[in-house]
C-alpha cells in the first residue's frame, strides 16, 4: 500500500474553526439590505381541490410586498428524475389540488418576520376535500382515491430485476422461509433547519443562498421552474447544518424565495420552522418488504425473491431512485446465485418520503439481515458464520451491476467477531441481555444518471502559484461530512503540498467548474476525489517535465512532488522547490499560468456504483423486562472503507451513524392521524440523545478500492445500516421477541418476549 | 471595416442601473460583523526624525483594539517599480522618518470611528525637524537636505533618449527657440474617497475589499510588505468611484487595514477623509520643462532638445515611469527626425506626486503643444497647417519607440478645423475672444514591464453554456470608465449574443483568471479586450468543429457566429443555435464544459506601447478684460481611437477629460506652504462645476488599429491632454498673455494682458 502524508492522517478540519468560534455563516445568518422575510401556506388537509385563495386582505396588510399561489408562477413541475420527466410531478406551488397536510398553497414575503405569519393568517383558501388514502395497502386497492392522474393506481414507478432461476433455485433448496417485514418513516432531524435567500440583480440573474446538499440541481431545476436560463442562476451554499439526504433536492422555498425576489426586486429570504421541518419535511420511506430466501442446510444461500413496496407520500421526490436501489440492497451483501425483485412506488397523501441516509439500504438490509439472522436460528448455524460462508468477495460479480472491485467483508466479520468475543459473550450473557448482529454494503456514488446532466459527474479545477501555493475549486458540497477537508488532503497528498498550502472554493455554481451532482449517495470523496487527482495529475505532468528539462533527466526516472519539492525520485537532489517548478513552467509557457482541470464520471461500471463498501456491526443490548426499555450497552464495528483519508472523519460518520442507527431502531416516529404529522417538535418526536448513546469499539479494515482515490471508497452512509437490524437481533437474544417491524419499542418487546431467551 | 451588431452601437452601461439606483456597493458600503473602524496618524512636519513614539494613552483609550507603528510592521519598503527594487522607497508606516507633510506614521483599529480619531490624538511621536526642501531648484542644489540616503543628490531617476544628429540638426535649422515651461500639481479629485477593508480568515488569508485600479498590484505588494505569500492575499475590488491615477499602487491604509485585521483577527475598515485625500493624496507631477525646438523656415521640424525636472515629492511612487514616458511624449505627436531626452525624478518634502490621467503627457503636450504655437506664430504659419506638415502618420517609426500602426492625426487635425470653421473663426473674433488648438497623442497600455509580472498582462476566460448563455471572467478592474461593459461588448460581438447572455466576474484577484496588471495606461481596452477576443476565438473553433461535423461541411467554408447562430457564412440554413453548437462540442468531449483561457501580452512593440491615438482640440473662450476671468465658451474636438466599441463612453471620456482640462489650465491648484497644504477642501480646491462646462462638438475619426481588439485603441487619457494647451492658446489669442506656468489665474492675464491681442 501506497506510503502517504497527509491522506490517513488526523487533520483538523478546515471547517472546524469557523463552526467551533461561530463565525461560520449559515443561509439565515447572511442579511442583505432591503431583505424582506418569506412565509409559506400549507395545506390543513391532505387531500383536496382549491376552489379558490383570496389573498386580497393578505395583501392589504401594512409591511406585506408580495403574495403569491401557484396561478402566479410558470406552473412548471419539477423533480429529479429530469431523465423521465414523466416522473417529474411536484409543483413549487400548488395547483388545484393538495395532496399531503404541509402541501404548500401559498407564499408571502413582508418587511419582517412577524408581519409575514400574520399575513398567511389572512389568506382565505376554500378547499374541496377528495378522498385520502394513507398507506400502501390502501392506495393499491381498486377503486382507492387516484393521487395523480396519470398513475391511476397509484403507482408511479415499479422496477423489476431477475437472475440466475429463481424457480428452479427454490424447487432445489432445502429450506425456504418467506417473512415480511414493515418499516417506518424518520426524520433526518439536521441541525440547520432549511433556509434560502434568494436576491435578483439589476439583469435579472438571480443568486440563491440555501442549504443545500446539490446547488448544481438546485440550479437547474430552479432555472426550469422559473423558466429562466440555467445560467442566470447563481446557486451558493454557505454552511449547511447537515443534510442527511433531506436536502438534495429543489425545495419549494428555493423557488417561492427566488420567485418573490423577482417580484419585489428585493431579497428574500425563507427559513423553515422545526415544527415545518417536522410536519412537510422529507423522511425516510416507510416501507412494505416481503423476502422470500432458500438456502441449503449447508447454510448455502441459493435464492432470494425480494418485493418491496416505497409508501412515497404525495410526490415522487426521490423515490424512484429508492425504488431502483431497494433491488439492489437486496442482493449486495451475499452471493445470490438467484435473485428476482419486484419493487412498487405508491403514492399515499402523506408528506413525500425522500432520500436519507442510507437511501433504501436502512429499510432494505433490516429486512435482510434480520431475516439472515432468523435463518441462522432456524439451520442452527451461528449467524457470522453463516454469513462469512455466503459473503461477497473481492471479484465477485453482480449481474447487470457490476464486479466488486474491493471487498473487505468476510475481514470485517472475523475482525468484528474477535473484537466483541463473539461467539464466547453470545453463550455467557446475564439474563435479559443480548448480543446481536448487522451487516451492511454501500455504494460510493451513483452511477444512473436520472438526472440527465450533460456535465461530468465532478469536476475539479487546480491552479498552482509561485509561491508554493494551489487553489482548488470544485463544485463539490460540504454539508458538514467534511469534502472540504478531504478533497483538500487528496491534493495535498498529491502534489507533495501541506494543508494551508491550499485555498478551496467550493460549491457555487457561478464560480466552481461545471458540474456536481452533489452531496449524496456517499459520491463526493470518490467522484470528486478522482476529478481532483485528475487535475492534480495533470499538474504534476507539467511540473516533471520542467524539472526533466532543467536537470537533463533521463526519461525513464520516475518523479515525484513530495514535502514541497519537486524531484527525481530516489535523486531529490535532482529537483526544485514546488513554487520554482511552477515558476519555471510558467516562464516555459511565456506567463501563463498553470492551471489545470480534472473531472470524473464513472463509465463501464454498471448501473449503480463504481464501488462498494461493507462491514459488520454487533450490538450489545439489555432489555428491562419491566417496562421493555433497550440499553444499548456497547458497540462493535469493522467496516471496509478503502483507504482511509481522514480517521477522525471517518470516526464521525461510524458515530453519527450509530447515533441516527439507535433513533431508527428504538425510538424515532413519527406519530400521524389522518395525513396529520402530530411529532411535530423535538419533544415529541424522540432523537437518541447524547447520553443514549453506547460505548463503541471500531476497526477499519482497510482494502484499496482501485477505482477510489488513493484506494478510498464510501463511509458515510452504509454504517447507517447495520444498527438497526444489529439491536433487533440482540433485543430478540436477549427477550425472544422478533421485530418485523420497526421501531422496537417497549410496548412491542413486553407484548411479543418470550418466557426463555433464545440463547 | 468590419460590420459589426454590438461593437460600436449606444449599448447601455453593465453597471448603470447598480449606480442610478443606488444599490452598486462601494468599499465604504461593505459592513462585515466585528468590523472595526481604522484611522491614521499622519506627520504634522515635512522633513524629521522620530525619535519616540508613545501609544500607550491610545491603546489604553476603551474601545480602542490595535495601535500600530512603523516599529511593529515587518518594515519592508515597496513601490510599483518592483523590477528594480533600488527604486522601492517607501514604508507602508513611517520608519525613524517623515518626509512629508501627510507622512503615515502610526494607525489605530477601534470600535467605532469616534473612538479612533480620539486615540490619534493621544498618540505623542517625538520629532527631531530636518531641513526640507520644497521644489525642484532647492532640491538639486549642492548641500541641498537629502532625502533618501541613496539618493544624494536627490535624484532617484534619470533617463535619457536621443536619436538622429541633434546637433548637426539645430546647426541647420532657420529658427531655433528654448522656452521653460513650469506645470503645477493637481488632485484626481475621484468622487470616492480611498476605502480599504480588511479580513482575515481562521486559516490566517486575507481578503481586502478596496477602492483599486490594480487588484493584482496590491495582491502582489501587500503580500510583500507584510511577509506573506502572494496567494494567501485576496484582492477584491468593489465598485470604484473614479481613479483617474490615484488608486493604482497599494497604498498604506490598504497595508495598516490588513495588518491590523491579521492582528486583532476582526475586519478592519480604513476610509479617507477629503481632506486626508486633498493633504496626503498622489497628485499629478509638478515639473519644470525646458524646450528647444529646431525648424526649417518653411515649417518643417527638425530638432527637438527637451529636459524635464520632475517634481516628485517625498517618495518614487509612480514617478519612474512618468520620467520614462514624458520622454516619449515629448515627441510622439510630430515627426522629430532629431531629438534628444533628459529626464530626472527629483525628491522634495511634498505629498509624492504619482500616476494621473495621461500620465507625463498633459505636461509634457502643455510645453510642447504651446511652443508649437508660439513657433507658428513666429513663423507666420497657421497653428494647423504647422501642425499637419508635421504630423505623424500611419507607419511613422519613432526610434526605439515603435512604428505607428494606425494613425488619425492628420484627419482629426482636418476635422477640428472644418469643425470650428477655424481660419475664418480665429480672423473674425470680438474683442476679448479667442481661440487655439491643441493636440495630443497617447499610449494604448505600456509595454515596459515594470512590475516585473510573472503574468501575461492580461488574461480572460470564457465559459460558454447549452443555454445560449457566457460567463466571461476577467481581473480587468472597471473603475467607472466601463471596461465591464467594452469587455462584454467585445465577448457579444465575437459570439455572436447579446449583451445580457453575458455574465462577467471580473477583478479579484482569487477567482478571476491570473493576471491582469490593472487600468491605467488605458490599457484596458485593448489588451484584457485582446485577452477577450484571444479567448473567444478559441471558443469559435471547438463550436465551428462541431457545426462542419454536423452539417458535413467543406473545409474551405468560412464560418460565423452570429445573433445566437453559429453556421457556414453565406449558408445560414447550415448552421445551430449557439447553445445548441455548445451542447453538441461538450457531447463531443463527453460532457466536459466548453472554456476557453485567452491572453495577451504586447510582444515585439517596443518598450512604450503597442498602439497609439491622436487628436485635436479647439477651444474658444472669451476673457473679462477687466478681472481677467475665462469663460471658454465652445470646444471642437476631433480625435482618433480606432475602432469605437462604445460611442457614449468615448462620448463620457470626452466630457471628463474636457472637465479636468478646464481644471488644471484655468482653477485647480494646490496652495502650499512649507510643505502644507492649505487647499484642503472642496471649497479651497477648485474643480471647475458643470456649470463651467462648455458646449462642444466632437467627432471621432475611426482609423483600425490592427493592435487592437476590433481595431480598437485608447480612448481615456490621451483626451487629458489638448485642453489645457488650446485654451491657452485662446487666451493668448484673446489677450496677448502667452502662459508659460499653468494655471492659467486672472491675476497673470491681467498682468501680462496686452493691449493688442496678436490677431
Amino acid at each position: 500500500m501506497a506510503q502517504f502524508s497527509i491522506v490517513g492522517k488526523d487533520i483538523p478540519r478546515t471547517d472546524a474553526r469557523a463552526k467551533a468560534t461561530g463565525t461560520a455563516l449559515y443561509t439565515d445568518d447572511i442579511k442583505l439590505p432591503g431583505m424582506l422575510y418569506g412565509k409559506i401556506l400549507r395545506s390543513p388537509v391532505p387531500h383536496a381541490r382549491i376552489v379558490h385563495i383570496d389573498v386580497s386582505k393578505a395583501l392589504a396588510l401594512p409591511g406585506v410586498k408580495c403574495v403569491i399561489t401557484g396561478e402566479d408562477t410558470p406552473k412548471i413541475k419539477y423533480g429529479n428524475w429530469r431523465l423521465f420527466p414523466d416522473t417529474q410531478d411536484e409543483y413549487p406551488l400548488a395547483v388545484d389540488r393538495v395532496r399531503f397536510v404541509g402541501d404548500e398553497v401559498a407564499a408571502v414575503a413582508a418587511v419582517d418576520l412577524d408581519t409575514a405569519e400574520e399575513a398567511l393568517q389572512l389568506i382565505r383558501v376554500e378547499y374541496e376535500d377528495l378522498p385520502a388514502v394513507f398507506d400502501i395497502e390502501s392506495a393499491l386497492k381498486k377503486g382507492a382515491p387516484v393521487l395523480h392522474d396519470n398513475c391511476p393506481n397509484n403507482v408511479s414507478v415499479t422496477r423489476k430485476i431477475e437472475y440466475g432461476d429463481i424457480r428452479k433455485a427454490f424447487k432445489e433448496a432445502d429450506y425456504v422461509r418467506e417473512d415480511t417485514f414493515r418499516v417506518h418513516a424518520v426524520s433526518h432531524a439536521y441541525m440547520e433547519p432549511c433556509s434560502s435567500l434568494a436576491a435578483v440583480d439589476l439583469d435579472g440573474r438571480i443568486t440563491l443562498w440555501t442549504s443545500t446538499q446539490t446547488p448544481y440541481i438546485v440550479q437547474c431545476l430552479l432555472a426550469s421552474t422559473l423558466g429562466m436560463r440555467e445560467n442566470d442562476i447563481r446557486v451558493i451554499k454557505p454552511y449547511v447544518g447537515g443534510g442527511f439526504g433531506g436536502k438534495m433536492e429543489m425545495r419549494p422555498w428555493e423557488f417561492c424565495a427566488a420567485f418573490m425576489a423577482k417580484k419585489t426586486g428585493r431579497p428574500v429570504k425563507i427559513t423553515l420552522t422545526r415544527e415545518e421541518e417536522l410536519i412537510a419535511g422529507r423522511r425516510r420511506h416507510p416501507m412494505k418488504i416481503v423476502s422470500k430466501v432458500g438456502f441449503k442446510n449447508d447454510g448455502t444461500l441459493v435464492a432470494k425473491d425480494l418485493k418491496i413496496y416505497l409508501d412515497g407520500g404525495a410526490y415522487n421526490s426521490m423515490g424512484p431512485t429508492a425504488t431502483f436501489l431497494c433491488g439492489n440492497f437486496g442482493a449486495m451483501l451475499y452471493r445470490y446465485p438467484n435473485y428476482r425483485f419486484y419493487g412498487q412506488h405508491v403514492y399515499t397523501n402523506k408528506p413525500p418520503a425522500g432520500a436519507m441516509r442510507g437511501f433504501g439500504a436502512p429499510q432494505s438490509l433490516y429486512a435482510a439481515e434480520t431475516q439472515m439472522n432468523i435463518v441462522a436460528e432456524e439451520l442452527g448455524i451461528d449467524p457470522i458464520d453463516l454469513r462469512i460462508k455466503n459473503a461477497m468477495r473481492t471479484g465477485d460479480k453482480i449481474p447487470d451491476v457490476a464486479t466488486i472491485s474491493s471487498c473487505g467483508f468476510i475481514e470485517s466479520l472475523e475482525r468484528v467477531a474477535k473484537m466483541s468475543n463473539w461467539k464466547r459473550r453470545r453463550k455467557s450473557l446475564k439474563d435479559g441481555e443480548g448480543i446481536g448482529i448487522g451487516c451492511y454494503s454501500f455504494i460510493s456514488g451513483g452511477v444512473f444518471n436520472w438526472f440527465n446532466t450533460q456535465y461530468p459527474f465532478s469536476a475539479a479545477e487546480v491552479r498552482v502559484f509561485a509561491d508554493g501555493t494551489a487553489h482548488l475549486l470544485t463544485m463539490a458540497s460540504d454539508i458538514g461530512q467534511g469534502s472540504d477537508t478531504v478533497l483538500k488532503q487528496i491534493l495535498a497528498e498529491e502534489l507533495g503540498l501541506k494543508m494551508e498550502d491550499i485555498r478551496i472554493t467550493s460549491a457555487d455554481t457561478a464560480m466552481t467548474p461545471q458540474a456536481d451532482l452533489g452531496t449524496w449517495g456517499s459520491r463526493v470523496t470518490l467522484m470528486a476525489g478522482n476529478a481532483v487527482l485528475d487535475a492534480a495529475r495533470k499538474i504534476k505532468q507539467k511540473l516533471f517535465g520542467a524539472v526533466s528539462a532543467r536537470f537533463n533527466l533521463n526519461v525513464i526516472y520516475d518523479m515525484e512532488c513530495k514535502d514541497g519539492r519537486v524531484y527525481a525520485k530516489g535523486r531529490p537532489e535532482r529537483g526544485m522547490s514546488f513554487g520554482e517548478v511552477v515558476a519555471m513552467v510558467q516562464k516555459a509557457n511565456r506567463g501563463e499560468p498553470l492551471v489545470a482541470r480534472g473531472s470524473y464520471t464513472p463509465r463501464g461500471k454498471g448501473l449503480v456504483t463504481p464501488a462498494f463498501s461493507f462491514g459488520a456491526q454487533v450490538a450489545h443490548v439489555s432489555v428491562d423486562k419491566e417496562t421493555g426499555l433497550v440499553r444499548v450497552k456497547k458497540m462493535w464495528t469493522a467496516h471496509d472503507c478503502g483507504t482511509v483519508i481522514n480517521p477522525s472523519s471517518v470516526e464521525g460518520q461510524l458515530e453519527g451513524s450509530i447515533h441516527m442507527g439507535l433513533g431508527y431502531a428504538l425510538c424515532e416516529q413519527f406519530v400521524m392521524d389522518k395525513g396529520k404529522t402530530l411529532t411535530n417538535t423535538f419533544l415529541d418526536y424522540k432523537i437518541p440523545s447524547a447520553l443514549d448513546m453506547p460505548p463503541g469499539e471500531s476497526a477499519c479494515i482497510e482494502t484499496y478500492e482501485p477505482e477510489g482515490p488513493m484506494g478510498a471508497k464510501e463511509a458515510g452512509e452504509g454504517l447507517a445500516s447495520p444498527t438497526a437490524p444489529a439491536i433487533a437481533e440482540a433485543v430478540y437474544h436477549a427477550t425472544g421477541y422478533r421485530c418485523m417491524d420497526l421501531p422496537i419499542t417497549p410496548e412491542k418487546i413486553l407484548k411479543g418476549m418470550k418466557k426463555k431467551a433464545p440463547k
